[in-house]
């Protein structure tokens, strides 16, 4: 096992996230100590239960207090406060990250309560499963996927470096990029999907004329694919498009468009413009799979395929 | 082996669905002779190479000549033309099925070309992948997947009840539906979400300021999700759109206003709706999950979960 990362690497929140990389953490020895810091007593209760920690507290104060890594895995909208709660018990020189999906708003929420010898390195893991909670971590989760850092200009070199080294320790690979441009970039990839995904499951559901067990029983002709993203975290969800408001909005409008033209051509028979359409975004899904971000195996593989 | 349900089953197209019926058919001994037909050469030697038939021809009128069983598998904008090709060299009491995702337009399409002594069982099923052609197929993919079948009232029961033998003999779970009611369930659990997994792959890919390279790389976000049904075969969804106009464009139109009022809670920072929005639309996938139609492992199981 390597020489440890951090002395004392604290986690503020301990969801899917937080506990994955508590586990990693704990199993390559990437930290001494791991304190794991959470409001709810029953979260705590069960992050005991997976022994994910040295330390266990509710309060903010204490958990970051000589830490020299803290990772606030919480959702979006909880930043301020925590922010706020940390001030005054961050150690010097200690590193604070995060694992937000919006990196904008979670900068503006943050730095008015770091100090200045204290380095803010914010990060976003792009990795997750439709499960959250304690129980729900693993320490794979982030094996081959990417990590994005959003450090300002200014930022301390050493810390960045240091925060790198942390998750390609966790199994990612990382990359640096501006705050804007990660918002927008995830507006498309990440967040206009989930909205959608959400959405078509809602309209599904509330149908007069379809009941909810015939939606339930031909899921498997494209519908259930919607509904695994449509089970993700509603608080972490809501807490996302209200913090990435303006690039969510300028997609959803192009979205909005291009479905527009879409329908145009049903409506007016353009058998032409859909073909055209179907046949390009097809070379996308074999670039993603070419770069080891997905399953070549039919429909994810769910299907075993015992024979033939 | 049982008994086998049909003497000569006729196999129109022969793309990831005929395939996968040719496969399970010959594992299972369904059909005493299996006869296959496509237009292009190319594809009938692939489905020569696999063994999918015993006789294999390109021509319409030799193919169903004898069969007591044709099944249609081609795209849903060619059944007139088949149709008009079979008529005069079908068998009397030949039954004649398909496998079409639009049923009223199918029925229509197919009437006109059936004669008195032939029976008309329209049939959909429930199953598929991203893959198309006869390489695509195997023997499992009908399995515990449901199988719609349309008969008009009319419809000679044997026959109705021949064509459920051959699908639960398939895998299938099998009931019978209106064709209309079929066409306006499967626009909402099927066609729309096609439809705007295509459309979102193709916003994606036209954006200026975000390269290809970076949607692919932070895809595992929720885009690769789409990218799979966005990969679908172009010319089957093409003629499913054209031949399903009205249900879609209804269908999208309730899917548009319901788009609206998220974004409105989005650009009104409504975070109650929207958190309200996000839990409803759990609790359909577990239903999904408990009806068989889904597996319950995190991300589909595509991520390979080595150890924690």
């Amino acid at each position: 096992m390597a020489e440890p990362i951090f002395k004392r690497l604290c986690l503020i929140g301990i969801g899917l996230i937080g506990s994955s990389i508590a586990l990693r953490a704990r199993r390559d020895g990437l930290a001494k100590t791991i304190v794991v810091q959470t409001r709810r007593k029953e979260t705590l209760e069960k992050a005991k239960a997976r022994n994910l920690g040295d330390v266990y507290t509710d309060s903010i104060a204490e958990a970051v207090k000589d830490a020299d890594c803290v990772i606030l895995c919480v959702p979006v909208g909880a930043f301020a406060q925590v922010g706020e709660r940390m001030n005054g018990h961050l150690a010097d020189d200690a590193i604070v990250t995060d694992v937000g999906s919006v990196k904008r708003s979670v900068i503006n929420q943050l730095k008015p309560h770091i100090p200045s010898k204290v380095h803010l390195v914010p990060g976003h893991p792009i990795a997750g499963t439709e499960y959250s909670g304690p129980e729900a971590g693993f320490a794979t989760l982030f094996d081959q996927r990417w990590c994005l850092l959003t450090p300002e200009p200014n930022t301390d070199k050493a810390a960045v470096e240091k925060i790198t080294r942390l998750w390609k320790a966790l199994g990612s690979l990382v990359d640096v990029m501006d705050p804007d441009h990660h918002d927008r970039v995830l507006a498309v990839v990440s967040h206009i999907p989930h909205l959608i995904a959400y959405n078509i499951v809602g309209t599904a559901s509330d149908l007069e004329e379809i009941t909810e067990s015939e939606v339930i029983k031909f899921s498997a002709s494209g519908f259930r694919d919607f509904t695994r993203i449509a089970a993700s975290d509603p608080v972490m969800w809501r807490d996302v498009f209200l913090h990435n408001r303006d690039a969510v909005l300028e997609m959803l409008g192009r979205f909005s468009e291009d479905l527009s033209a879409l329908q145009r051509a049903i409506r007016w028979g353009d058998g032409d413009l859909l073909f055209e359409h179907f046949t390009k975004t097809r070379d996308i899904r074999s670039g993603i799979i070419e770069a080891g971000q997905e399953t070549a195996v039919p429909n994810f593989g769910r299907d075993v395929v015992e024979d033939e």
